[in-house]
């Protein structure tokens, strides 16, 4: 009938893991969220219920746990590489994989008479590193980056310039305050990388980036931070932004005789300006289908 | 340097907006949660913060109230594809747009002695009706769908047949519950269509077929959904699914002498199975860039 | 040194467990999500870490499940109250009991041919049924209602009369979107009720009164649903909302020559206002620590 | 026909605000929620829907932003106090406030060659600062806290010695993660107090305690951090915490011939431990209506 299952892929999501280095008394945790997910021959369970190429998604989530007591986690691209590499290149049946580690933040807990403690933490912030590692065959493509790097400047920042087309209402401004929660992720070339060392300069040259740049719109603000980074990062072959807009309206109190000088500003919500964009060394490999499986545009 | 812009977008997201016909006394409410992006010429914000060729997210955001005021809001499809002419057709330098609309649920009150209420209502489940157009130049892809379309069955579901492959553990079952939140997307071959009309009728295929079939796994009853909503529906080239299986585990009650034949489940939050795919119609038109803006695989 | 413990509770929190009743091909499920918390002789534990008198939290967990199977749900008072007594009268140093169900909402799928499914439900809205019993020796009190009932109205609601103090800009209005999301309690009079008949009654009351009052101010509207529900219900002592204003702003087109009459809606998050009362039988017995565990005012 | 109006309260709940000190080139930001409820003479909106003694929920959030520009925000109970202050003192119908501020955390940008930047900032952990002040007439009562302060000890705790009650399966350990996030709510005697100083030595105290104990369990850690908070710090009256146990599960992989000496654990989500104590000093002054306001038991 001229119907016909297309790409399809299956696995199980969110294993939430903890590991604990107990090698000296002074223990590392390492907190990640694992989702696995495997590519290949599994059209019979879609059309007859024929479970017999299933790696099930349970033992999927064994599978992470296994490896994991089996050779540490280390960085989250070392993980996903070797997940994907384990069901790859173990069963005939997968002939691709897409794994995603995302690694938490936690910090040593500093005592007021002890300094930094050997076994106790506390949560770090929101923001998270992620990795998603795509391989198909023998190709594999590592997309790190960040999510949730919730940054603010209150100053050096302008939006004007702007057309005044039908509906617009919106006043210029050279001064407003600019925030917004980055996801970046980019695209490694290869993956004979420190991973750890590449991670921590990028994201500290898009901190840089952010907080030096003179901004005149979030877009300008976006290219620079991705420019830097693949500027000082041969590494990399594009790297790609997620950027809302977390609108901060200054408040206006002039009906009760009282100046506002950028100093008492109402936060929104709903809607907040999204801005989106790759930035791409020219000749950068072709990515695949890596970015398929990620959310959204990034 | 080898390094330019690739892809970009930005716009307005999550415009939440509540409409009301009142052309009766009977009102008529639509609620809705609008994304609007806009892709064309703007390199120049990002290369330089030269702001002249933006319409400003603000712009965007009224654009949707007026154009709602001004011509109602109809079907998402409808109200997606206008947002999507108008900037496109109207500004040069707009070359593309992207407009998500989400329609969210709510139902008259009935009263205990009147009946429907004119115009009281109870907001609806979570499940949401969606609608991404995708237009590019002349070109114009659909995309509708529904997400949080939560279903469960307590019974008619086996799995097993899988292999024993290394950390295996999970047992053989011809009896467990299936549930799962469906989010699915279709994509609709041309523009014209009766969009609330397609989209109740495919609605209730899937709940059909998920109620119906005896399921040998998620991933066959993903099929049976989707392979019945193509054959009933020309009008669609492809119909997408990503669908976690949210796992109900049996109480192992058998410690204190107690059975539990298939009654008595704890709710798993996480990890959870996730089974994605694709049907297609064969002859199915390309889809161009319809499918990057989406969420994940759909 | 003058510091010692004060009151204390503890337990096993958000308990997820569907019960299905299969005595018939026809399937009933009942979803909930159950929290346990103990009060009693605990003092060891929290002094010098013996554990001898504490009954795990995995125990009370366990506890849920088992009773579920041996006597099945029913109601969330019967189950809650079963749990209580179970703990309390069981226990010696067991002297008191909090125990929370939340039921939650699922409609059997209507099939194109087949009508109401026998065993496939889809979930409903976000509207939950609760229940705290407290349970301090032999008395009992019984705290029924629901959350996350979220209800409008198009026309029917005015708001003006407020002074104009200080700091006071809000327009008055004689016809705006009155919308709220009702979490209500209701203190029952004694245990010997008709639990599922009252709440049934209760919940058809609140929206009958939601729909039909001509509304003056959020507050009148709750007063009015709160005391309809003690008319008709002697078997009430006391109900309690907490109902914030879910304000929907008419957005203003004037600018562009458009009128606006009440038809497009801008739907604010953030900030919200918020209406708690209680509305009270004079002479309703005393409450006892009911109230003191559930969440916020209500 | 003995029905009437109890205890009530309304305001504007979540009023999202960032102050921005700019009196030096170095900024600095304080980024709060404000809820604001009033208490009073307000019988007349709900009975007969007169809002003539009614302070619009509007008015009160103007009034909070228009407090932050004429006085700054200062700490979260200067800023609260202040706020109950202004509607008591200045409205004859009002008798009552409870104002509750959240104070959420920001860090400055350290970037590569400038050090901290004076104006650019990154969001810190979920961690918040709380207070709500009650004031009734001349009565001011302050409880100050925090939330979600997340916190692992990766060894230094065991759970043993509970009794084998029916229904028990939990084995005993005497190596756990224990891990939990912290909801801690303290009482000040009065409210001349340096806000600041109190909070910063409070916090560090129960880091300390949680850090240095030894477990034998969650309610001794509890109890211990507590008591040495009252030691410490005679401003206060007492303190209550909410301490969820989050529970991480070794994962069992003996099946597979690995052994796991506390190295790879799952996270669980639900249900969870619940644990929830007051420790209060002796000769403390009574508490009022301080406690109604918050969120369950704290």
């Amino acid at each position: 009938m001229g119907i016909s299952l297309g790409y399809n892929q299956y696995g199980k999501a969110e294993c939430r893991m903890v590991h604990v280095d107990r090698s000296t008394p002074v223990h590392a945790i390492t907190d990640v969220t694992v989702t696995s997910q495997l590519i290949g021959d599994f059209a019979d369970t879609h059309l007859t219920g024929d479970n017999s190429k299933v790696i099930a998604t349970d033992t999927q989530k064994n599978t992470v746990y296994a490896l994991a007591r089996q050779f540490g986690v280390g960085s989250p691209e070392e993980f996903a590489l070797r997940t994907a590499r384990y069901f790859v290149d173990g069963f005939e049946q997968v002939t691709g994989a897409r794994q995603e580690v995302l690694l938490h933040s936690w910090e040593r807990i500093v005592t007021s008479t002890g300094g930094p403690h050997d076994h106790a933490f506390a949560k770090g912030s929101a923001e998270t590193r992620t990795t998603v590692v795509t391989k198909d065959g023998a190709d594999e493509v590592v997309l790190s980056g960040l999510t949730d790097l919730t940054v603010l400047k209150s100053t050096g920042s302008e939006f004007h310039g702007f057309p005044a087309v039908p509906f617009t209402s919106l006043v210029e401004t050279d001064d407003r305050i600019l925030a917004t929660a980055v996801t970046a992720r980019w695209r490694y070339i290869g993956t004979e990388v420190d991973w750890d060392k590449s991670f921590s300069s990028i994201r500290q040259i898009l901190l840089d980036r952010f907080a030096e740049t003179h901004s005149l719109s979030l877009q300008q603000t976006l290219y620079t931070m991705g420019e830097a980074a693949l500027e000082a990062h041969p590494e990399l072959a594009e790297i790609r932004f997620s950027m809302p807009n977390k609108h901060h309206f200054l408040v206006d109190l002039s009906k009760w005789d009282l100046d506002n000088p950028n100093e008492v500003w109402h936060v929104a919500d709903r809607p907040y300006g999204l801005i989106e964009a790759s930035i791409i060394r020219d000749d950068a490999p072709a990515a695949g289908s890596a970015w398929d499986g990620v959310k959204g545009f990034i």
